[in-house]
């Protein structure tokens, strides 16, 4: 039988990794009344921006006039990402970042590499200075994410051992720190993912940090993501990152093309939830129609379904009307 | 614990419920060499086209000529849909047509009168002369669809016994006639199906027909598509319908259209059920590349996901000469 949560939480991804992916800039106004559009839906939170390098990512470059700009709605928390420590500081430097220090870890060097410049053993030896400098700034780490946790295309299947001995890592360090770590996330970062192999890690991380929330970053790359959703909830995974109208991903992109790989669509894996009876705190018909904006916003039609076809509401009550 | 089939069989719609959607008619020449490279692909059921009213569906008027062109693969079912007398006499005409009789169901009046114009009741009644029919030209049954077993936009939520009463009518009506029913299939014609749903109704399907394989017509309107497949796939489910690169819908349609809602993609649930170790006979790549010839025949991006990721395949084997 399946051990469903009673309330899963969705971070929405789109305003970040979605946008980040595009060739063009979009207007801060626009990023903004976007980002309200999903907290007016009940989104507690949502990723804003990037604080990274404007040579790098020319279209995270604003992100701090974004969260400038953006009316915030109180309960709601607006996060950032940042990958080395003047990303950190700028992000601090702008008042209302939720700061929400994270550390990462990758499963393989060549794709650690690629990354990150350093191998998977360096980039995790990187972690330790970063648990300092979040100390140093008052902070304690409150989750870990593992990259390729399920595969990656430079070296191919990603053994269940890279992920638990990473695990097992974290569970150290964090206990000789005096660190209670909240969330441990798996990332299908290149859509390797099947509901199966799901089901196997989640259960051994699970294993591992019984008192840790699970999270799951995952991408549709290959059609999956609601079944790997799915195969989710049915281990009581409560938590995941997505993206409204599966933003992420560019329909346009050649065969291959990492750009092809949009996140899990917010507003699909809500209505999936609502059907099932979980509650996710949502205004789905709200929800779709930030995903809308979405589409108007980026200009071409995005991966998301259920934004396409409508929600059942509409259906349900003509039908109430007409009964 | 999940109850996973070994074998999986996918019957592909794409040739019939995705050209006939379209606003234009294709070239016999390019249909023919899709069908081809479908079958060549492993696929042993291939829906061709249609003989209905080529005044209601121009883009299928020519489905006779498709079967004249194609170049058939021995072992393999071509087929076709009708829904009249007369198709069902042009379809007897065409050598080659592998006659199939369905008899077909509707949960709710007001879909049956808008698709059939006569009620759900009186759709029934039609059915018992269908069965008449084929046993006039030497066929018999082999199976039975219900349209609508999830949901219905015109009525709203269908309760199952809408489902087990049309089971049982269609159990009683074969055992009076000795027909031996082989295949009882349940569609989500409009996307209304979540996971714990399909687990429910075929449950409920084959406590009325243990010894009837059941079948699945999905559609991915709503983006549970693989959810609901996955859910199937625990219940031991061995047959869908689906369409190469989720062709039947179309990424243009306005909202609520629809036209937006597309069959589940076949090469992506193919995927799924090898990197789970559930065979289909199917050649993953080779299906990949006629997923990519549907897309340059439509000429515009389809819903499959895989098609534009491409499979594991290249990794694993990159990463195996690279060890």
């Amino acid at each position: 039988m399946s051990d469903f949560p009673k309330f899963v939480e969705f971070h929405e991804e789109g305003p970040r990794e979605g946008f980040q992916i595009e060739c063009q800039t979009y207007p801060v106004a626009q990023r903004a009344r976007l980002i309200e559009a999903l907290a007016d839906a009940g989104l507690k939170t949502i990723q804003v921006g990037s604080f990274v390098s404007p040579k790098a990512v020319p279209t995270m470059a604003d992100t701090a006039e974004v969260f400038d700009v953006l009316k915030k709605r109180p309960g709601v928390r607006y996060t950032a990402l940042w990958l080395n420590e003047m990303g950190f500081e700028k992000a601090r430097s702008v008042r209302e970042v939720d700061l929400d220090p994270k550390i990462m870890f990758y499963t393989t060097d060549p794709f650690s590499l690629r990354n990150n410049n350093c191998t998977a053993g360096e980039m995790r030896d990187k972690q330790l200075r970063w648990i300092d400098t979040y100390r140093n700034a008052g902070l304690d780490v409150d989750g870990a994410y593992v990259m390729t946790a399920f595969g990656c295309n430079l070296q191919g299947d990603v053994p269940l051992s890279a992920v638990t001995d990473i695990v097992k890592w974290v569970r150290d360090v964090c206990r000789d720190r005096d660190i209670r770590l909240k969330q441990f996330y798996l990332a299908d970062t290149v859509g390797w993912a099947n509901p199966e192999e799901i089901k196997r890690r989640v259960g051994a991380v699970r294993d591992l940090l019984p008192d840790v929330r699970i999270g799951l970053h995952l991408h549709d790359t290959r059609g999956l993501g609601a079944a790997n959703v799915y195969a989710a909830l049915q281990m009581g995974v409560d938590l995941f990152d997505s993206s409204v109208a599966g933003l992420g991903g560019c329909p346009f992109a050649g065969h291959g093309d990492v750009k092809g790989a949009g996140n899990i669509c917010t507003e699909d894996m809500v209505f999936m939830c609502h059907e099932m009876g979980i509650e996710t705190g949502i205004d789905l018909d709200a929800l779709i129609e930030a995903a809308r904006l979405a589409e108007t916003i980026i200009g071409r039609p995005l991966a998301g379904r259920i934004m396409h076809a409508g929600s059942l509401r509409q259906y349900r009550s003509k039908a109430r009307v007409a009964a």
